[in-house]
């Protein structure tokens, strides 16, 4: 018999949505005694350290930072919940490219003053958007992308595994990626390699129309010179959901930097009815002695 | 040799277009001798009467009805743009579809005031779009909503040629059509027929969640219903393109309206880039005496 220990804010849905998928041998735990554990990051980190039976332990989020805290005991099987935040990511994404082609800021401050506007709006066909970053996510981005008839690039480490990527980039060839783009979307996992992966120097190498969406970490972008390049126009706008900080605090530059969205980590939220799924195909597996799906490997650091 | 008539507000950027083609027999007039006309229907309205010589007309619009005033000739082949607003119809529509879920105008507000706003965002997923007409731009947003995982309902006179709409619905199933629907979209031709489509029965049939997206004609709703019903908290909210009078008078009543979003007719705009294409193509057909494409029927009026 393998015990479930849920720590989520929605531990409730969560316990329903798997009791009626009556699984094999599993019974919902209500105390530390456990070998499985389902939940987020940020409420599991604090307590693992005293889950000593656990051997598996399943994030309702796509980060886990929380967990690579190497203060912690890495001594179990961590995976995270991956292939299911495609579809919100990408209605998040193009809502707000649609919303900048479409001046549909500039044509509500228009219709609040009683004015008729006939300001034509623009559109992403034939536009350039660029991925930071080529998994699930960025995947289903591009997809989304070639439906409206723009040109895809990709920034990957080595991966050129989409089909929908029309051109990829690797390693040094960051500059020469951002060089055109009238879009930078960034998808990439917080890892050491691509902490401040935006910085001065690619913000520099975007044309200054461009617009840059951050719906990934923000740990990836060097926030001082993203506020100093939209102050001096030289960057079109950015739409950020993810900061250094969060809840960004009230003193914080972006609060009153133009041509900035802040949309408060809500992209991509870990709905327990999407999510489910993705620790009951798991536990069907761990119960079968099968290798589970999207492991984090606690080096790479996703 | 054919001489081309050019009555357009952009008619300089046409001329650049065509010239280049180097069709044959074709010059470009400087006077009302001239067999061939292309151009705006509200300019071409007032000239046609003393255009004697002309045998066709191309719209440079998807809508004729200048065209159509029974006090004007109708002895000439009148041909509309059509197939090549699809894309753009597409980006308005899904944009204020994104907005809606995302709650752009409500996270743009708590922004202004500084304030971090978690509140989650819906999903199009799943959601019910109905498509008040199914032609060529009907088809592209039932593709797009396929795109993003909602369920499309069509309601159309007869046909049911889209394989990307689930369920079609004719005639008196209209109440039917409406009745579970997140979002409603007309794009169907000002006719007759549809005049007034969109009146206060089927306004009363839709879930007061729905929202009302009309990018197609004015006429085809009854604006002081539409009115009541946001007014009084029975409809979600509207997206209004276009309108019984342009521009719309400043003592309106949709100015003060909630729930409403007025884009001044601009959804989706001819440019010259990709109606010049219509043209050339059509012209190719009549120099060599063949059937024109999208001619439009006088009576049937589109």
């Amino acid at each position: 018999m393998h015990r479930l220990l849920i720590l989520s804010r929605h531990a409730e849905a969560y316990r329903r949505l798997i009791e009626v998928e009556h699984l094999a041998d599993l019974e919902i735990a209500s105390s530390d005694d456990c070998d499985v554990v389902l939940g987020e990051p940020s409420i599991i980190a604090p307590a693992i350290g005293r889950l000593t039976s656990v051997g598996w332990v399943q994030s309702t989020w796509a980060g886990v930072e929380p967990l690579l805290d190497p203060a912690l005991r890495r001594d179990y099987v961590l995976t995270n919940a991956r292939g299911v935040f495609g579809g919100l990511m990408s209605e998040y994404v193009f809502g707000y490219l649609l919303a900048h082609e479409r001046k549909i800021f500039h044509k509500h401050a228009a219709q609040r003053e009683g004015r008729w506007d006939p300001t034509p709006a623009g559109t992403l066909k034939g536009k350039r958007i660029g991925l930071l970053g080529v998994g699930s996510i960025g995947a289903a981005l591009a997809r989304t992308a070639k439906h409206f008839g723009m040109h895809v690039k990709g920034y990957t480490r080595s991966s050129e595994g989409c089909a929908e990527v029309d051109e990829y980039f690797h390693g040094s060839e960051r500059l020469a990626f951002a060089r055109d783009l009238d879009y930078l979307v960034c998808t990439v996992p917080n890892t050491a390699a691509t902490r401040r992966l935006v910085d001065a120097e690619l913000l520099a190498a975007l044309p200054p129309r461009a617009v840059f969406v951050n719906p990934g970490r923000g740990s990836i972008v060097d926030e001082q010179a993203l506020a100093a390049a939209l102050r001096e126009g030289r960057l079109g706008g950015a739409v950020l959901d993810v900061f250094e900080q969060e809840p960004l605090p009230a003193d914080h530059v972006f609060w009153r930097t133009p041509n900035i969205v802040i949309t408060s980590h809500t992209a991509a939220l870990s709905f327990p009815v999407d999510i489910a799924p993705v620790f009951i195909d798991n536990y069907r597996r761990f119960s079968a002695g099968q290798p589970l799906r999207h492991q984090v490997d606690f080096d790479r650091e996703y």
